[in-house]
């Protein structure tokens, strides 16, 4: 399998993640593809990715995989023993729903927030800006940690009693309000707390070196 | 089970016809959450989700399940045969990521298109319209219109040789797209086409008049 990816990307890092969570990381090759150049906004990425974002995952047979929740969940169903989106009807919903929360309410408010109300990637990438939206969007995110961290005081993971896609997600959140430097506010220590208990697990820790990336042509 | 619904909305219809595509209709009871005069931004709804949106599923022993994709992986898993969700890892990941890909470039943009560069609910629930925003999503949503059009000369369903949960996303958006009437392009014949043979399905057909709501107090 190939990951089309950027190793310090904070979507890529879910992907990453789950690869690490679930032993895969050596039957994957990653190849960069270089967001500050807009590679993803080529043609030749488009037709991999309509939406144009990384990462992607690319099967042996061809099969194009794009949408962290969708690779996720290929990755998850590869043996027989779902570890990140659950066994149950209940664990099963309960995940996904935290994991699309995570990106409603954080992740993708600080993704916007990022491409619309800063430099984002910069002009020749940010063809298209909406500051006030990208403000409302940070806001949101602000607000989002606060809701998950009124939800890990009340439970150690973000979708209950286990660690799960849903916990990855918000994982990405932070990675991301950490490139952006909105900071989780002081009076979010269950969020806090959780969150360096996070930065304790091998998959999340050792994201970055998981392999050294071959060049895109590869 | 009871569903928060609302009878006519593009994704409460996604769940309703997720509900008939598995027989479940008879398991549930509708309360009607009335968008128009804003009861999914009162204090009580947001508590059962946080996102101020319908649907929400609540299970007898109280589970709150938001998001039309994690309703679905709960009902489709609540039996052993999984019909709407994917069965193979395979299968699983490419369900997920064209019913992702449906929301992103096709139904949650008509509706930020609705709540930000129309009236939407009327101004007593629109609190933030950001037009030019909903505008760029409009276009996004027609381009998305394209994109289905070109994958559905390729193939039978969204997914890929049946029918799935991206099948319905992309129902939904055509439903909410048909609400703000935002044609489908004409020359997008593979697509009007699937969508005439997916209101012949009865999940798709009936699914207005599946139940009587009980009142909001039931
Ligand atoms: N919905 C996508 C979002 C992925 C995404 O936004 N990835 C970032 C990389 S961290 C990206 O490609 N951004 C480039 C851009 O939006 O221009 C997913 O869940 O995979
Ligand atoms: N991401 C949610 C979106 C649900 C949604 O937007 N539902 C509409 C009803 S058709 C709604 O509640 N809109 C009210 C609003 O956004 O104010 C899902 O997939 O369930």
């Amino acid at each position: 399998m190939k990951i089309y990816d950027w190793p310090t990307g904070p979507y890529p890092a879910r992907v990453r993640i789950a690869l690490a969570e679930k032993n895969l990381q050596s039957q994957v090759q990653f190849v960069t593809v270089d967001l500050w150049k807009g590679e993803h906004k080529t043609p030749e990425f488009l037709a991999k990715n309509y939406s144009g974002t990384l990462p992607v995952l690319e099967l042996d047979d061809g099969t194009l995989l794009a949408e962290c929740t969708a690779i996720t969940e290929y990755l998850d169903a590869l043996d027989d023993a779902p570890l990140l989106t659950g066994r149950t009807a209940r664990e099963k919903g309960m995940i996904h729903m935290m994991s699309k929360r995570a990106e409603l309410e954080l992740l993708d408010a600080v993704s916007v927030y990022f491409h619309h109300a800063t430099p984002g990637l910069g002009p020749d990438v940010e063809l298209y800006q909406n500051p006030e939206w990208g403000l409302r969007q940070r806001d949101k995110a602000v607000r989002g940690m606060r809701y998950f961290d009124g939800i890990l005081r009340k439970q150690p993971f973000v979708a209950g009693e286990f660690f799960s896609m849903a916990d990855i997600t918000v994982i990405g959140g932070l990675i991301f309000a950490g490139l952006v430097t909105l900071p989780v506010p002081d009076e979010c220590d269950a969020l806090q707390a959780w969150y360096a208990r996070m930065q304790e697990r091998p998959s999340v820790k050792n994201r970055v070196t998981m392999s050294t990336p071959a060049p895109a042509s590869a």
